[in-house]
């Protein structure tokens, strides 16, 4: 067996190496914000160990391992730092390509949630990873969280476990496309509010930060408030999947800040429609959104999907899409309908289930191929 | 067993019978012009016949029977009059619902096409019909002529046996949502031009008369060139499935009018885009679809729908949607892509084949439902 | 167009035609007695017409036309003679498959059941017929005669109509075996007695005629009655589906022949087990049944499958398997336990349907696949 | 939050806890020898630690988690001793059913392989663990160790990585038939010889010890190489999928003991049939396995299933059952024939992947279900 060698991320380099995920750009250590976030490795040696460390105050941290793109394990991380073997046993001849990914969302109610990577130990080379054709980014709730993924249906704990993106539409349809893909996405947030009316749990209002939602002096230390660099990486397509808490909303109570006295209520006439303003400032926020997404992004293929859980909002995303779109003369903008949930392929907590994420990923493929191929 | 009636279509009138198909209104005969055209009845009765007349000069009539929402037969119907036996020697006391359907699409270049219903004879009674929830028309080529759905992989006789509206996905979504349907169809037509750049084959020319595409003597006494009553018969929503023709326009070498000396054709530049102004005045004829559809529908809902047969003219349809919908300032118009056929999904005559036509139907129904939900 | 020429079926010959089910061996005409019975032709020819004449007391008969293997046409026949269309207008220089096939059973309660091909006629040539790499007979009750695999669930009417050989899991077994079959098969019979302990609806008891179940004058002189050459064709397999019936008979009254005054009835203990002597009876009727099977095709493997509407005897079966085994030193004979027939699976009249029918040729496809190779 | 507590196992009982997979019965600690093997708790509590310590000279172990039947992780063990968390941060009130799998088989060339579990930690209470309605015994190579469930298609190392109990058909078979079971299973070997004509890697030569294969001094100490306590466990059916190594024998070159030197090797003919003597001593392996199971399991349901990997013995292990069966007058054994893998259905290391594992489980539990159901 060949002598091991350890090495910190900024001594591979950009080359041997595919950064997942929206990040602050600082290697060592990389700070993994975001679900689906990490690194990917080729590398041809017989095995290979990672160094990472990670605490929380409420919310543990999982990893899973692909090795040449097949999911070989999901493990809860320990606290504290650890090194673990991805694998180990292997042909040294064959190059293995490897990817780490961090399984659960930004835990932006948990200020100790921290996930880094500090090097890798091998016995062999680091090989260069080739560039994927395009680049996606992912814009959601659980959804796009992959609550429920796994677990039991009768789950119903609000648990890291439960959090997979290895499993999520977002991961399958950038797999299907060849596309390196950014997930940006919070479990219970909307476009103007979230599920329960509080208008700070949009997804739009922290857009521009690196990873805004996560709170705390070491996250702030280690830069997920800092602005981010739009240029440093240009989506070919920016699909957004929100809406569904949005509807929500409508239907909770109201939202008050204890703090300030601030209100916040959604409301249905008594006949179950939208009260008329509501609908609109929900279209309003979609609007601006779009408007926002552009000016970032301007070649960006922008894709609102909506309908996993249900689709009440429809008729208004739909409407204030072609608002948009008129306002704006923009046309480069798109609404893909995802297949519902149904009982064969709901997961745990009654979120979408993995067969669920198949369906969506199935559609969405097959929009953004077509789109792509066409451009 | 009973004493056997005849009746002529008037004496039944419309309560209980459904007219599937755009007609004239003239019952005696009803004349079934386009594909998926038929009666449907509420018998109850040991029997059932149907005295039925065709003629062509070239491609022979086929009808489907479905007894209680199942197909149970299929047939190539004989040229002249004929009683066929729909059903017999069931208990008398149940009440059947039977559905006559035309299998097989306007042929617009046979003059001597026609499939009349001149009657019926049973020995029970007949019961009321009761209507849909929602109504739907589609408009198409040969994909929503089903041609295709029916036959072996490797034929490539362009013959009626092949075509057959009861696999067709827009009977399938029609079915799914609880809606009639009108299906308007012809294989090889665009939205501008013919698959062979013939600007005489586009649909929305004819899209005013009852069967504007079916010539002869006969077919003209029978009504299928008067002007149709759009008052009688208001959609939900307007499915067009236009684009694959007029993307094979580009392929194709010039049409040229031997008597008038008229040529026309789609350009690609040799970098295999399209010549800018060709694609522009495609998307002009989807625009000014969308403008008459909506003349004469105010409140229906247009669905653009593409993919099965490819999708390389998604941007153009897409800006042309979004172009419309800013001029028009009407909002109340979506794309919907559906799947494309596959080596497992294709059927004969290289079309889509009734697997395909059931993945469409899924996906146009999900969007159908999800949208008349919120309507 | 080239002339019409009529053609008998003796001028064909058995090189360019093959008679699918087992027959009487007469050509002129060929008589259809049992299901999936038929014809299959090679024709070079734009147009083919058949001439066939039916007959019936009370059940009609029912026609499948495939062309090129696909299933394009079923109709309930006319009663009398008629000239039907099996194609036209196709390309005359192609040469076509087609098969034409009785879809309903042989009905043994109806003396006037009759179902002949008299002649053929064309205006292209006639080509030889490969023969299928294997043969092989199909024994068995409803599920076998297809029974269920047509029509809505709600059905209950026991009339042609819902009977198919087409969709039946021996048609399509033999079709992925590349193998001929001839199956023999009564809705409602058993081994030792049909499903209402009647000791006379055993098939076993007709095994050596043409088609023994087939009564009247008519059928007599058309050789239904007459032994059955058995060297005519020796079989690879022989499928018994038996079982279901017998079961039922534990279930069912005594039966009571008004005229001699026999009685039979098989009977469960009060805890719901079998009476011994019952059972044992049942399993003498099977082990008795592979005797005679084996007599008769010394070279056959003899495979007993069961499991499509439930499988209670399924020990039973395999008890008398074993002995038969045993006592006879014949090892080539095999159980197969075929899929049960769910909610997803059901057809008409709660029998198997066409998803039952597929899943039970898959499994027992792989089973005489694996067979046949290893022979 | 509760006090935490700490239990060695045999503190739990087997009430509070199932132990699955054949062991020596001594808890403090409990060794996994089998593939499959481990515990199975209820815990009212938030979370849960399990105290584990592994070995290995080159093959790591892995292991599973389930909870409430879902799986939830899958991991490369650490070698030595370390304390994992199986769930935490849960709703205390709630009652989870956890089930720990060791995922890799035996590793019968590794005298350092050791999987002991030491004990637990949890900060709430154990419930009883309801027994499962049967017991099923499976008996296989590769195949029902689950090799190539896991992994890429690509991959061709054998090591513990692909190896997985959870996707494993006994696995699947058991779940559905509420069984508890037992997997005896080494890759490679046979019911006569391994696949490299081996005469030791027969698995009949180890079925009376706790787990024979296993060498090494402290395997031997943990009770490995003791005799099993058959009266501790008797199954309702024992599944034996052996063959595949057998039919690999007439393919590879002989086998020589350099020592002593012996040699092993069956032989094809010219033809490529087998030779008659070596078929001969391969069915009176069968046969002899067949009456040491009968020997052990008076009651059991043998059942020799085969095919997941090609079926060429299909007619000597027929044949060799029915020898078995007509001279012992046993009766109560069965043969069943898996679906075979196919270009969607394999794994990695070109074996049975998963949903070659779901197809045989479905053909197996239908089959069992009948079975036991009729028993």
């Amino acid at each position: 067996m060949s002598e091991q060698m350890t090495y910190q991320l900024s001594e591979i380099g950009t080359v041997n190496m595919r950064i997942w995920g929206r990040s602050s750009g600082r290697l060592d250590p990389l700070a993994l914000f975001w679900t689906g976030s990490g690194i990917e490795l080729n590398v041809q040696a017989s095995e290979l160990w990672v160094d990472v460390e990670t605490d929380y105050d409420c919310h543990e941290q999982w990893m899973s391992v692909l090795v040449n793109g097949a999911h070989v394990s999901r493990q809860m991380l320990p606290k504290g730092r650890s090194e673990i073997c991805l694998f180990r046993n292997m042909n040294p001849q064959e190059i293995k390509n490897v990817r780490l990914m961090k399984d659960v969302q930004a835990m932006s109610d948990d200020d100790g949630a921290c996930f880094l990577i500090r090097g890798i130990r091998t016995d062999g080379s680091l090989h260069p990873v080739e560039g994927r054709k395009y680049k996606l980014e992912f814009i959601g709730d659980s959804i796009t969280s992959g609550e429920g993924t796994i677990g039991a249906k009768k789950e119903w704990d609000w648990i890291s476990m439960f959090f997979s993106s290895v499993h999520d539409y977002a991961t399958l349809v950038s797999d299907a496309c060849d596309a390196e893909c950014h997930i940006l996405s919070q479990s219970g947030w909307g476009t103007l509010t979230g599920w329960d009316n509080d208008p700070r749990h949009a997804l739009p209002l922290y857009y521009e930060k690196v990873c805004g939602v996560l709170k705390g002096a070491r996250n702030e230390a280690l830069g997920a408030g800092a602005d981010y660099d739009f240029s440093s990486w240009q989506p070919d397509a920016v699909v957004i999947n929100l809406g569904t808490n949005d509807m929500s909303a409508f239907e909770q109570p109201e939202w008050r800040d204890e703090t300030t006295g601030q209100t916040f209520k959604q409301h249905r006439n008594d006949d179950g429609s939208f009260v008329k303003e509501d609908a609109q400032r929900f279209e309003q926020a979609v609007i601006d959104f779009l408007y926002k997404l552009r000016k970032y992004h301007p070649d960006a293929h922008l894709v609102w999907t909506y309908g996993m859980i249900g689709a009440p909002m429809i008729n208004l995303i739909g409407h204030a899409i072609h608002t948009y779109s008129a306002k704006s003369e923009d046309t480069n903008v798109a609404f893909v309908l995802l297949p519902d949930t149904t009982a064969e392929t709901v997961g745990s907590r009654e979120h979408p289930g993995k067969k669920s994420h198949e369906a969506a990923a199935g559609v969405l493929t097959s929009y953004l191929k077509a789109y792509l191929a066409a451009k």
